[in-house]
């Protein structure tokens, strides 16, 4: 067996890891035998070197064997979950999650908190008074059983490996590495338990990935590990030029989900890819045509069966559902202030990154994992790309609990919009399916 | 000003850091605030993203800079000095720094202690009963002044940054880069406040450098850096596909250099390269021709200049003297056993990093940093590369103070024999020049 330093050097060197080299490495490096200086480099040589799918696939398995793999084969139904690599304005799981689970699929969904400019499922739910999302596992597979959902934060049970591996690529410039992001993505939605899975592969200025190159090839690899692990798995990828729908900021999300399932939002883009990436979960599990499945979706959402499942969802974790009945019972943000067009013209691009910042500025966002959120502000987003605005329209309204931060927020969102003469083509929501 | 974190993402990039943002990671590496693995992180990206000469020239003075740089100003006459980076029975220093000197040049020797496979200079001097190499930085400077000559080992004040660096290079992979070999070495050279430096790159096999084509790329690194920091400096390619001379052992190579510089050994390659790399220096220093400095060198040599400086030098530094004019004075290692041929023909080839393995086996060599080397054991390379020897005969002697170590490294240099039917050809002990 290859000592640490020679694993590193053969991955330098573009060798092709076993997978008991890959399985050492990363239970030495939980265990704390292999000292972080070791695993930096290790992770640097695999930015350069890459890794096979097989490698990937190792690298993924060794990482879940580092804590619990959930079993969920006790509870009958086909389980599946939706994971996004992260937008500004990505409230889709709120909507997906119920939506799902209206039409019979168990959906056991866990999700992160936000950090820098794209939020988190997590933060938006702990929004709503008395919502508890650290479940115990045990509660986690009593929620699911009993409600056909559960939406749960990562534990810290699952996936050490990664937490501790994650920690350390964000300060030694490792991030950026599709073998890397794919194993810590995938280990930790395989070790849920799930038997199908949709990946919403954002792209654009406001996601991790700028370019459809970059977000195809990890869309790729991420379908490919999953089958491999003999999972049912389809990626989409999706525009991420523009903050999806109309609101950024953690209750204010929560809001346009709750009227997106009530039937009373306009904001197209939101309802089409909830309603997508859900059927396409639905095809999955059921075996059905997306056609089908569509119309099931459609008729779940439009029954209200959608909004009554995420009440349901939100009393099963101990949340206050009648703030999601009236949610205007929510003490709203101390200020709101109006961005408004310095030019006529149209809406040509919105920076997304920028209008996430603003978010972050508000105390909306975190700029480090130990920062706590403010639930109630953020950013309405009222023109979009394509509209046609005057000179002090109303572009968006900044949501503030402290007029500096608000000041801030106002030129960042002020900053993120720029305006042509012409109007621009429409930018394909989903761009790609990949299965 | 860039952070680290943004340091280690522009090299990874491909980007070229400014002097200012070398200075500051080398500088906050050496405090501390850079922690071990965001540097090493970053080493992985030097090795895949490279240098510029102009980075690695910025690297080297902010190496040099988190240390003393010793001003021999004060001490008239033009200061030179060798390195070699690392061979087998390399004597070489022993008998070029009086060589020299007795040639009029001032030599301000700053050497190494033996790692892994590769003799030390420092490890060879300290044999010397009552010979002091550590050496203040005031002590250095007066027995340059006083006697031209002086060999100390490098003190703990200069280029600290190296020493750590080093130690994290040599656990993660990183060594075998040029631009950090060449920053490590010229960093130290160019602290000892010389005028000129004659390099000595090993190719082959018991060298660092595999290749002439690797050692060809660091050798010009070295140069460039050396010249764009003011400095003269020759680098000259010589073959490590067999050890240098007959022995291999610290006591053992001092006996063989004080019988060259007595004209009494036959040791052809040994005088060949230090004669050579000796004229190179007196050259560099004259300004006249190697032709014209070659002669000086042979007259110094033939004429027991050399070997009245190397005495010199040895009382200079607290050596007992006497031990260099009796060398048969030294008390012999134990044990003495014949590695004898096991078929005839003539010896192929001779795996160097074998032999300095049984060195190192014998206990005359480090594993590690702390190890303490036994002075008397070493290997006599009898047939050395071209010779025909019969079944049988001697092919080397081990000389050793313990038994099992003795059949550990009989074993190894007989596996180092290659053997073959015809004549191999003769290959050049100096491959090239590079100015």
């Amino acid at each position: 067996m290859l000592t640490p330093y020679e694993i590193i050097r053969k991955k330098r060197d573009g060798g092709t890891l076993s997978r008991e080299e890959i399985g050492l490495l990363i239970s030495s490096y939980t265990s704390g035998d292999v000292p972080d200086y070791q695993m930096s480099s290790f992770l640097m040589a695999v930015y350069f070197s890459g890794m096979s799918d097989e490698e990937i696939l190792n690298f993924t398995q060794s990482m879940m064997g580092t804590g619990i793999v959930i079993d969920l084969s006790a509870i009958p139904g086909c389980k599946a979950d939706k994971h996004s690599t992260g937008g500004v304005g990505d409230k889709i799981s709120l909507i997906l999650a119920p939506l799902a689970a209206a039409c019979g699929v168990k959906v056991p969904m866990v999700s992160g908190r936000g950090l820098g400019h794209t939020g988190g499922t997590i933060d938006k739910l702990e929004s709503i008074p008395g919502f508890r999302t650290r479940l115990s596992i045990e509660e986690y597979k009593r929620t699911l059983a009993s409600t056909g959902i559960v939406m749960s934060a990562q534990s810290d049970e699952i996936v050490p490996a990664d937490r501790k591996l994650y920690a350390l690529r964000d300060v030694t410039a490792t991030v950026e590495s599709i073998p890397l992001i794919t194993s810590s993505i995938m280990s930790k939605k395989l070790a849920e338990g799930i038997d199908a899975l949709v990946l919403d592969v954002k792209v654009g200025n406001g996601a991790f990935m700028k370019t459809v190159s970059e977000a195809k090839a990890l869309a790729k690899k991420m379908v490919k590990v999953g089958k491999l692990y003999g999972k049912q798995v389809v990626a989409y990828l999706t525009d991420m030029n523009q903050p999806l729908g109309h609101e950024a900021g953690n209750w204010r999300e929560v809001v346009e989900s709750i009227r997106v399932l009530r039937g009373e939002s306009d904001a197209h883009d939101v309802i089409e890819l909830s309603k997508t990436l859900t059927a396409e979960m639905v095809s999955l599990c059921s075996g059905d045509s997306m056609k089908k499945s569509m119309e099931r979706v459609t008729q779940a959402l439009s029954n209200g069966a959608a909004y009554e499942k995420f009440i349901e969802m939100v009393k099963a974790q101990g949340g206050d559902s009648s703030f999601i009945e009236n949610p205007e019972k929510y003490p709203p943000a101390r200020f709101t202030f109006e961005v408004q067009a310095r030019q006529s013209g149209y809406v040509h691009a919105i920076d997304s990154f920028g209008v996430g910042m603003a978010v972050v500025k508000l105390g909306g966002g975190r700029r480090k994992v130990s920062d706590v959120v403010d639930p109630v502000v953020g950013v309405t987003v009222v023109s979009k790309i394509g509209e046609k605005v005057s000179t002090g329209d109303v572009l968006a309204l900044v949501h503030a609990n402290d007029k500096d931060a608000a000041g801030l927020a106002v030129e960042e969102v002020a900053g993120a919009y720029k305006f042509s003469g012409a109007k621009p083509k429409a930018a394909n929501l989903i761009k790609e399916r990949i299965a």
